[in-house]
């Protein structure tokens, strides 16, 4: 069936939204794909639901490649199963919460884990039953906190996510490994220009994580690459190559200082350059304050050392900390503990208070550091890791930069922004462990099954393919999800070429091809240009000033045009659409 | 891609669930199709959404044959477009009301009319972008005070709702009947046995109305049909045949009598016939107090009068009284008003007290009643209406009985019952004028433009599928929504018939026929023959004893079973799946 322009509900708009930052959000409500009903709440239009379906339909058909089973969990869920995982609570202002009439508390379902669990536990009960990977794709809810950039993060969304249930680890493995592949063979399809990066597994548990993040400067991830291509990771996961050990003997002893107004690290360093040492900020060690709360016990200082040229990231150190929280110490933690001098704040202090200190991986043993002497206006130079002061442990907290050398050697690592477009995670036994879910093994013994964890961001990937693959003039879609796969354009105002635009696009369509014809009667060339454009389907026919002599032009969008005879345009579209 | 029941995410139930009343539900739940998440509330199994998507697909096709445009609103959605048509309120606790973390209050979508005409308004201007008629498939939430019967009843459930927006009324009685076309297009094409009823247009307002009900003695809907087919309405829109007028002159007049112990119709004509009248239930006329109340207005008494020998259907009044709310007078409005006497209420007394009073269409002028005098233990006999009392109206609240006659002479009514699977008609202006649509009409003058609604309980459509087509064994699909065409079932333990088994459900799959291939090889003849009759597949096919001299069973479903030489079935099924 053709559709035609002059009767599809659709009103292109030459102004970008109001609320509009990031170029996918502006093109898809300018060129009428989709419409804001509430922040973070959006209708798909015609066209929209068009390329949603068929990334839809790309996701399904790699997860079916791979054993995956359909089914399709409710939005709206009962309490208690999330109240068994403590994710009610955990979820906080994230999770839309309702009543019934009854009073009975419900929710919209921001993520599945309960359900799959569930029902796995209800339906099978030996081994013989398992692998299984089931998947749903299914409109999720969250209430963020900051609905942002149209689709790309909404509140109510589109996503697959799927759970793979193993009687052994190494079951787990294979079906992990086989998801990796179905999601490159899904963004690979779509042409998404993406990393595969290693990932914490967070507070979900579990061992093996990795993100599949796409490449865009308006991505809320920061990722790291190696110069060799060999290594991938969101920062949150960058191991630090750890410094070198150092001899302790010959060091000279640590002397303390006067060093009035050196309460920063630069005016540190200018104070030590004064009295001739040769040092910069990377010679000087940083004591960050924290307040730590492990899950059900009260708040506890910790001390967080790193080199004085870096900060503390603190994305970073709440995923080392996890699950518990982190905050910085507060005025009244320095008032409540006066061996917490501000701005001389160092290492043998914390100890001897009895505060925990966990280490950069570069402070090893042996490394020399001009650092706080916890008391006003005083330093010390020369406090020698594992000499002067010891730590009880290493953490990830300090500060990716670009240039830090790579994990396992593989060159230095660039920072690039991305946005999550999948996850794929070993979930382990969390979830069946709650439900208590008992599987027969093969020698009649009960054996709870371990679970894989996997999502794709259906609706965001529409947002990604137009962020990624816009220019000035509009939208450009991949011919595997573009609403129509060609669009005629009839920009002649004879009534001859309105007639033979009608039959291309009639034998376009019998040829199998999807149509959008542009047939409106009293709509300028340069208007249909420009919508055609701004629309963005991957190949247009033009009829146009040299229809009279029997040519037509053939615009590949964002690419060449062709001007090639009439009667050849329909093989000629064939050949590009097949690819 | 063969689907094997071996690895099938589904466990078949022998045992009927507890909260099942209905054969849909209990079958469906047994099957494997669905799953119930929370009350009203279900998850979709491998097999089920394969079904409600291929509806999904037959209700599509069928809605854009029509020129439908799909596309696709949220489900959670923000209050003020229905605090614009006072549906937030008007609803009631059917809906479900919501507060995202910034207080704002939002609602779980029951239906769509809002945004619809909000989105038209928003895109459309002039008359040349109309006639449109958008639809979308789309999950939506009503909080019913007794779910019931699985999903023939949900709170949460899959709909396709449509609206045509047209300039004229002329045009949208194109558009409706365009919708009568495709809705019984779409019914033919899945086999579901339904009447086309007359129904009122109720609160929402509108001139046409129908509704398709499916025939099905589950059904909570009660509709009739003429005896010549000509006709079928539901209750609430059945037209009364008026009584035949009499003349007044020379009836005798009325007359007082003491009837102790008269209070019922029963005890009322046993009295008069001890009288020595010749009198049924028929000619005793009985006079029902209700309260009714207009949107915002205070309740006021009403006096609705009936042959005795008919009850008050509260539906049909309810319907007929739409938008007021109607409920029965109670022991307080008795005490409140003491002309009305408990048993011997009469017209008099209420006209005499500013009672209205709106008769059933049988109490014509010159007809002739025993009915209460308005005193304790009294009654009057020989009451003419037209002469002894007025009405102020006539209504239809009388129940409606087999054998009545239609209001057409089409014979006499049957009573049957339905389960609504869909509903057409014309809503008028009701929400275009809400959202002040203006739309310029050729001449240039703002025009407001009329709405037809149409919907179909897609979900719902799959039960009643099941209530209308199982047999004591199970389901019975039709091979247009059958999650597969056919059922491979090997019911023999030679690994000869498992291979061919195996060979045979390629060759269909090959052949593009979906295959469902019973592989279990452990599983007995008997249980798996179970199974597939429990599942429903249009056809099986069956390698059983016979398999060894080259036979194999054909069997339909519900149906007969044929042999036929092996080699012969891949060709015999195709034959059948096309029908």
């Amino acid at each position: 069936m053709i559709t035609r322009l002059s009767s599809l509900f659709l009103r292109t708009l030459r102004e970008d939204p109001a609320d509009a930052e990031v170029p996918s959000h502006k093109l898809l409500v300018r060129a009428g794909y989709i419409r804001r009903a509430a922040p973070g709440v959006y209708s798909w239009l015609p066209l929209g639901l068009r390329t949603l379906r068929k990334i839809e339909d790309v996701v399904r058909e790699e997860m079916n490649a791979i054993g995956g089973q359909e089914l399709l969990f409710p939005a709206l869920l009962p309490r208690e199963p999330y109240e068994r995982t403590n994710r009610w609570t955990e979820y906080g202002d994230h999770l839309f919460r309702l009543k019934d009439r009854k009073d009975n508390d419900m929710l919209l379902g921001p993520t599945h884990e309960e359900m799959f669990t569930q029902t796995v536990k209800d339906l099978y009960s030996s081994y013989k039953d398992f692998p299984v990977t089931l998947y749903q794709i299914q409109t999720k809810y969250r209430d963020e906190e900051r609905p942002r950039a149209g689709i790309l993060r909404g509140r109510e969304f589109v996503m697959k996510d799927s759970y793979s249930f193993d009687m052994s680890d190494a079951g787990l493995d294979e079906s992990y490994a086989a998801h990796r592949r179905a999601y490159q063979a899904i963004f690979d399809r779509l042409g998404v220009s993406y990393a595969i990066c290693q990932a914490t597994s967070g507070a979900m548990g579990g061992s093996a994580s990795e993100e599949f993040l796409a490449v865009s400067e308006n991505g809320e991830d920061t990722f790291v690459r190696a110069t060799d291509g060999s290594y991938a990771a969101n920062v949150e996961a960058v191991v630090t190559q750890p410094g070198v050990e150092k001899p302790i003997e010959g060091q000279p002893e640590a002397v303390e200082y006067d060093t009035p107004d050196a309460e920063t690290i630069a005016t540190l360093v200018e104070w030590a350059r004064g009295e001739g040492l040769d040092v910069t900020a990377a010679d000087t060690l940083k004591c960050v304050v924290v307040k730590v709360t492990a899950p059900g016990e009260e708040p506890e200082l910790l001390g967080v050392l790193v080199p004085g040229d870096r900060e503390v990231d603190m994305k970073r150190l709440a995923a080392s900390l996890e699950p518990s929280e982190v905050a910085m110490a507060e005025d009244a933690d320095f008032r409540k503990n006066p061996f917490l001098v501000r701005g001389y704040v160092g290492p043998r202090g914390l100890a001897a208070n009895g505060v925990r200190v966990l280490a950069d991986p570069r402070v090893v043993p042996g490394t020399a550091w001009i650092t706080g002497a916890d008391a006003p206006n005083r330093h010390v130079v020369g406090l020698v890791a594992g000499r002067d002061f010891e730590v009880d442990g290493y953490i990830e907290a300090a500060k990716i930069r670009e240039g830090d050398p790579a994990p396992e050697g593989q060159g230095t690592l660039t920072l690039e922004r991305g946005i999550e477009i999948g996850h794929i995670f070993q979930l382990g036994r969390k979830y069946t462990e709650a439900f208590d879910v008992q599987i027969l093994d093969e020698s009649g013994k009960r054996s709870v099954p371990t679970m894989g964890s996997y999502g794709i961001g259906v609706s965001r990937l529409m947002a990604v393919l137009a962020e990624q693959r816009h220019d000035d003039k509009g939208l450009n879609w991949p011919v595997e999800v573009a609403p129509y796969q060609v669009h005629v354009v009839v920009a002649n105002k004879d009534a001859a070429a309105m007639e033979a635009g009608e039959r291309l696009a009639g034998e376009l369509d019998d040829a199998g091809i999807e149509v959008l014809f542009d047939d409106r009667p009293k709509v300028s060339p340069g208007v249909k240009f420009k919508d055609a454009e701004l629309l963005g389907m991957p190949f247009a026919v033009v009829l146009g000033r040299s229809f009279a002599d029997g040519i037509v032009e053939l615009r590949v969008r964002g690419g060449e045009t062709l001007e090639i005879p009439a009667d050849e345009a329909v093989a000629k579209v064939q050949e590009l659409v097949r690819g």
